[in-house]
């Protein structure tokens, strides 16, 4: 490719709003541009990296044998309301209503569709197992973007569905997608790739581990033990529990005075000098049935709104106001750990781990102390809080859990019969002749997040440095004033020697712009043709500083190698 | 690939809604599955096929020089509104609105798009000219499917946008595009596929060319000439005229007595024994703002709708209902050519090329005659009615037009400053350093309706024959009963020879079976090994009845030549 002739060149200055720097060396280097918020443009620079991405996936679903396909974007609105997830996922679900009156969900995950097919096709026990994969357009209506290709309202990714006899048949599944994964993100240089457990969401299915890269950029909260191989994220991490003051005695409960202005955990630490565990805390939900929900955790605790739903049963949780604090005859701030008529009260495990608690019954002047779970309040405890640095290990009960921040790269989903049990007819027939549902799986990437991921993991200064596998050229030929004809008979015959090179033709611009051009686009290997290189062609690799003279024939030897 | 966890099989039968012979085949094969009405699955085996169109178009277009990237699917609404396409398109456009309240078109097509990237660029001269594509999902709100992929709501367009600096550079795109079109028809087989002069509807710009392929499946009317290259499509062909009745004297207008049946043309015809081009014929219609309009022709001719809206400046048009007539004084059937206050008249050319003609003023017992356009009615007239088989060919005038049915597989279009015109920036700056409009070309290929067209065109009774290029698979290998071991080592030697085998490795199936099944399915070459074909492989045709035993290297060497 001449770079002349190439649609979209860099620039000096990133959008203001790009605060990402992936973001900031994609638009620079002329990959991508932004279309409206969460849509973007790939230029043919940008599709070139996307589309090696693909074919990197591709290469690797392949060797697992899965099988490529392709279902619409349109899903019958019909299919999503048969498995329920239309109210499920309703906030991110896009729709859209044909003139004929047929209501679609724009696909943002194809669950429903496989399952479709697949129920259509009338199989039996010899037709499985497989697994079948697409590259698509999915869409989520997203209300907040960050700028660039972390989070978007539309992107490609590779969905695949697994469809098994049973349990044991999906486990060996489970476990070659997870290594297909790493393969796949170890060949993009993404080495450091953690799978995680997490929280399987509107997807559904017993459990599910996401692939996320170690990354300050990333929006994931990973933890991870400093001793056995516990990874998971802050809406599934667990802790094992510590008693945090086993060797004190329970006292007696009281009722005792207590300042008006201590209100916060803050005060309460300034005016007792205790530490947060030793507080009661509460926090107070409205479900969308309208139910008050009081989570009451330690002072140290925060509150997981993922755990707290499966814990209550609640699809949707949002912050109680005044207004509804009243029903309950209380206020923000003065809050009760029991005893609110019309709450419905639940706390975190982590209460039986503490003796003799401050707080809980907070009235004007007075509060409550020595206050014990079981002895003075008592009502189901579930583990609704989050993981903190520094706990214990849940798994090995031996190391501690290290905060990671990563970038979520992937996901792969067991799924069991949560689908095929609510779709009418999602059987096959099995050995014995009987209908029985399909066992599945699902598995997902996006590669738009993933070309960030790369940038975010490969720069400097200076620009991008792609990996091999995904660069958008695998060389870049610079040629200076006066040597245009010697570049022109080069790239004819790089062209023939079928190397995949961008020539750097342009006659008007400086030698120094193009070497800046070159280390901002982050082609693996730069060539350089002018008067100084003589004969030779100057060898410069984008990682490396070193710089070599070659002749003609070492270049193509080292090339091709 | 093994059949036995290939999913989709072959069918016995097709659905009973499935008429063209295309779906059928692509039904009973293995190929596709409808989910809802226009919108299908493609399954493993017809994605392959999918693919494959995709790789040839590619690399025809590559070759060309075109550079592939990729726009979203959600246009902004706005872009449509600023060249007023979302009312012109509106009832094929599909919209969305996002929670905050965004509204984007599904695109269809994507000038807006593209034009948009490209003036956010700032360009100037150097960058050009160049030519942009990419491969996506479009979709169209149609209200009919004919069951299959000839028509649907969502399918693979590769479109592609020129940019030039002038229409001396664009010509220039255009004859390549031309050429790229026919080579990448030819290379699928499509090597009859004619370029016809085409009408551009809602894309706009001056001319366009559709490439047809002779079909009787095809919805597509073209008008060939039989002497010279002349082609053009229903909505676009033109005649030449000719006088009906050069000899004959202009006869004095009388209003004559005509018994009250005479009402149709066929009624004219049995009554007076005149051929239909004596008659006078009035068609009315409704535009988008009220008017009234009759369409005044001769007997022998039909309103062509495209032309009519054209030459009255109409964006829709519907028939006129008993009550639109009686606004203008009159009934079905009974329509003057002249003399209907409130009504808006236009006459087709042709009506110039007719002395004498009987009607055109019908009341209940008496009719006009001898009316001759001119001297008894006159208003403006214009091209307003379809070419017919037989007619003088308007660019040779010496040539007769023949009528034949195709597919539409492809359409470019001359767009000019049509959009670079309507949006505000979309220049570039020229050689004198001014700021001046791209000029443009579009170039669309529909991939689903291309394979159909290529099934359309290679199979027998027995099913498909796949052209080489497009073949999901290069070779079918069948084993027979005890040949499961030999098939096996084959199998795995033609995987390691990178030969792109499908495998019928299916143990519970007949022999008689399997063949039918690879006949079904279309692969090129048929391999069978059986205990009849000793250490020798079968090797079959597709497209032949020849058969042959050959050593496993001649096999290899064949293949691979």
């Amino acid at each position: 490719m001449r770079y002349s002739k190439l649609l979209g060149k860099t620039s000096r200055q990133a959008p203001k709003e790009a605060r990402l720097i992936s973001y900031q060396l994609l638009y620079r280097g002329g990959f991508i541009r932004q279309s409206t918020a969460g849509e973007y443009y790939f230029l043919p620079l940008g599709w070139r990296v996307h589309r090696k991405i693909e074919a990197v996936i591709r290469e690797e679903m392949e060797k697992a044998g899965a099988q490529e396909m392709m279902v619409p974007i349109l899903h019958p609105l019909s299919l999503w309301q048969e498995t329920g997830r239309a109210k499920e996922a309703s906030f991110e679900l896009m729709r859209v209503k044909t003139r004929s009156g047929t209501e679609y969900a724009l696909g943002g995950t194809a669950e429903e569709m496989f399952v479709d097919l697949v129920r259509k096709l009338k199989l039996s026990y010899k037709d499985l197992p497989f697994n079948v994969y697409q590259f698509s357009s999915k869409f989520r209506d997203e209300l907040r973007f960050r700028g660039g290709l972390l989070r978007v309202r539309e992107f490609f990714m590779k969905d695949a569905y697994s469809f098994d006899e049973n349990e044991a048949g999906f486990k060996k599944q489970y476990q070659q997608m997870a290594d297909t994964y790493q393969r796949i993100f170890s060949r993009l240089g993404l080495k450091e790739t953690m799978m995680v457990e997490a929280d399987s969401g509107y997807i559904g299915g017993d459990y599910c581990h996401e692939f996320v890269y170690p990354s300050s950029s990333g929006e994931d909260v990973v933890f991870a033990c400093d001793h056995c191989q516990y990874r998971a994220n802050l809406e599934k991490a667990r802790a094992a529990l510590e008693p945090k003051n086993p060797k004190e005695k329970i006292k007696e409960f009281r009722i005792g005075k207590q300042p008006e202005w201590v209100c916060t955990m803050k005060d309460n630490v300034r005016h007792y000098g205790e530490p947060l565990w030793r507080y009661l805390k509460n926090v107070v939900y409205v479900d969308e049935k309208g139910r008050i929900i009081i989570a009451s955790i330690r002072g140290d605790q925060e509150v997981n709104e993922t755990k707290l739903k499966k814990a209550v049963g609640a699809e949707i949780l949002r912050p109680a106001t005044e207004k509804d604090l009243e029903k309950i005859g209380t206020r923000s701030g003065w809050v009760h750990s029991w005893g609110h008529k019309g709450a419905f009260y639940i706390g975190d495990e982590g209460l039986k781990m503490v003796k003799n608690f401050i707080g809980g019954y907070k009235e004007k002047n007075s509060d409550a102390f020595n206050v014990n779970y079981g002895r003075d309040f008592s009502y189901p405890l579930a583990d609704i809080a989050n993981a903190k640095e520094g706990d214990l290990c849940p798994a090995c009960q031996r190391g501690r859990l290290k905060k990671i921040r990563g970038i979520e790269i992937g996901h792969i989903f067991q799924l069991g019969y949560h689908y095929t049990k609510k779709m009418k007819g999602a059987v096959f027939i099995d050995r014995q002749g009987k209908e029985k549902p399909f066992y599945m799986g699902c598995y997902g990437i996006g590669l738009g997040r993933l070309m960030a991921t790369v940038v975010e993991a490969f720069h400097d200064k200076k620009g991008i440095i792609w990996p091999k596998e995904v660069a958008p050229f695998n060389v870049h030929l610079i040629t200076l004033k006066g040597k245009e004809k010697e570049g022109e008979k080069i790239y004819r015959q790089f062209k023939k020697e079928k190397i995949d090179v961008l020539w750097d033709d342009r006659e008007d611009v400086s030698a120094g712009e193009k070497f800046a051009d070159a280390d901002l686009i982050g082609v693996p290997v730069r060539l350089v043709v002018s008067r100084k290189t003589g004969n030779k062609i100057e060898w410069k690799e984008r990682s490396r500083e070193e710089i070599t003279l070659l002749q003609y024939n070492e270049v193509i030897r080292k090339l091709k190698s």
